[in-house]
């Protein structure tokens, strides 16, 4: 679980309301004077001891960080825009893999109205992260940004992204597979369901890209994604 | 879109109602003359041209089938069974990955409950496999079973489906990382939320499976599975 260095007194006491009362409270069913692992938002893992647990408020002493979570992937992921459902699903599973940095790209086939979408509003996007964060054991958010146009992102956000990287876009095709175990920083693009259109694969392989393909079958974004970041390496 | 071998004709028409017919008109647009990708149920891919498309009613003809689609992944997906909104989810991605066969198993952390869930009648499964071949553009649907116990399921099925296959059980810890592109047949064996119980890892163990990892972070099963055929390779 999740605290705000804001919410931790000095003595290691903190008072918390909503969902992760509900959650210790309803799901873990954590009883007074039992141990919860906790983490501090950017900072280190702990523990902390349960000092009263109701669904409307969690009471904590004792909270002690002592250990770093696992350090983050080198790897940003350039993800043309998805529907709304699968970009919430897709900051959880991608937060989860300790991805460094998230970019959202506008491209073609990418409906404008998604960039309407309430998911996009900071508060939405830090929800989907800390559950992924927590899911992952992990306390420190991937940067998540958006592109201008695809034409200015490729002029002028993919070269300082790409500095020293790897750049990876994914498509289908006969390309190599995805390497595997990529030990350095990697910036892999994935484009929308249908693809990038040739002109945006073009301008990517023209900026430096590597295309490369996961195999006969066309994938959807979500399966692709997680599909990608796998081959990469923990 | 898939058609199944009684619904297309001897002259090679088709007459199709309901989802498909929808899709066709309201998401594809397809005008009349237009050409649409068809795949025949466990055969071919190729072509059909529309007659007529309306949201109630589409009709077909000349469908012609002239090439194999991509061959199955001789990998099987062993399952612990989760809750029936990833497994829906997941029977798409899994299908789409073009894995061969899927064996849906319980294990101590999965809720009795899921096996009551609508999501695993027949006509549910088949629902969410055809949505995972039309997207990968496949025709040929993975076998889906459903194991018995834990451990009758390690003790007589196991043995009958790592015959010649390397056996991985994905199970956070300090565990080799899952191989990449392992050429020959595949058991990959994930457990429910919060993992299989020592008990049934120490007999899978027994059975002949390697535990692998994909690093230091806990993932859910959707993140995990997707991410570990991607390893496994196209």
């Amino acid at each position: 679980m999740l605290l705000e260095p804001s919410e931790v007194d000095s003595d290691g006491n903190a008072t918390l309301q909503g969902r992760r009362a509900e959650h210790v409270a309803g799901i873990l069913g954590k009883a007074p004077g039992e141990t919860l692992a906790v983490g501090l938002r950017e900072g280190r893992l702990g523990t902390a001891t349960v000092l009263s647990s109701r669904k409307t408020e969690l009471v904590l002493r004792g909270c002690s960080f002592d250990r770093d979570p696992a350090p983050k992937r080198p790897i940003t992921v350039v993800l043309a825009l998805p529907r709304p459902p699968v970009f919430r699903r897709l900051l959880q599973h991608v937060t989860a893999l300790g991805v460094e940095r998230i970019v959202l790209l506008h491209s073609r086939r990418v409906e404008k109205s998604y960039w309407m979408s309430p998911a996009l509003e900071p508060e939405a996007i830090d929800a989907q992260i800390v559950l992924g964060l927590e899911q992952a054991v992990d306390t420190v958010a991937p940067i998540v940004e958006r592109a201008r146009g695809f034409k200015a992102f490729v002029q002028e956000r993919l070269p300082e992204l790409s500095a020293g990287a790897r750049v990876l876009v994914a498509h289908p095709g006969s390309h190599p597979p995805c390497p595997t175990d990529v030990p350095g920083p990697v910036v892999l693009l994935v484009g929308p369901e249908g693809g990038f259109i040739p002109y945006e694969v073009d301008r990517l392989l023209e900026a430096g890209a590597e295309a490369v393909s996961l195999g006969p079958r066309i994938l959807r974004v979500e399966t692709a994604t997680l599909a990608l970041l796998g081959r990469l390496g923990a």
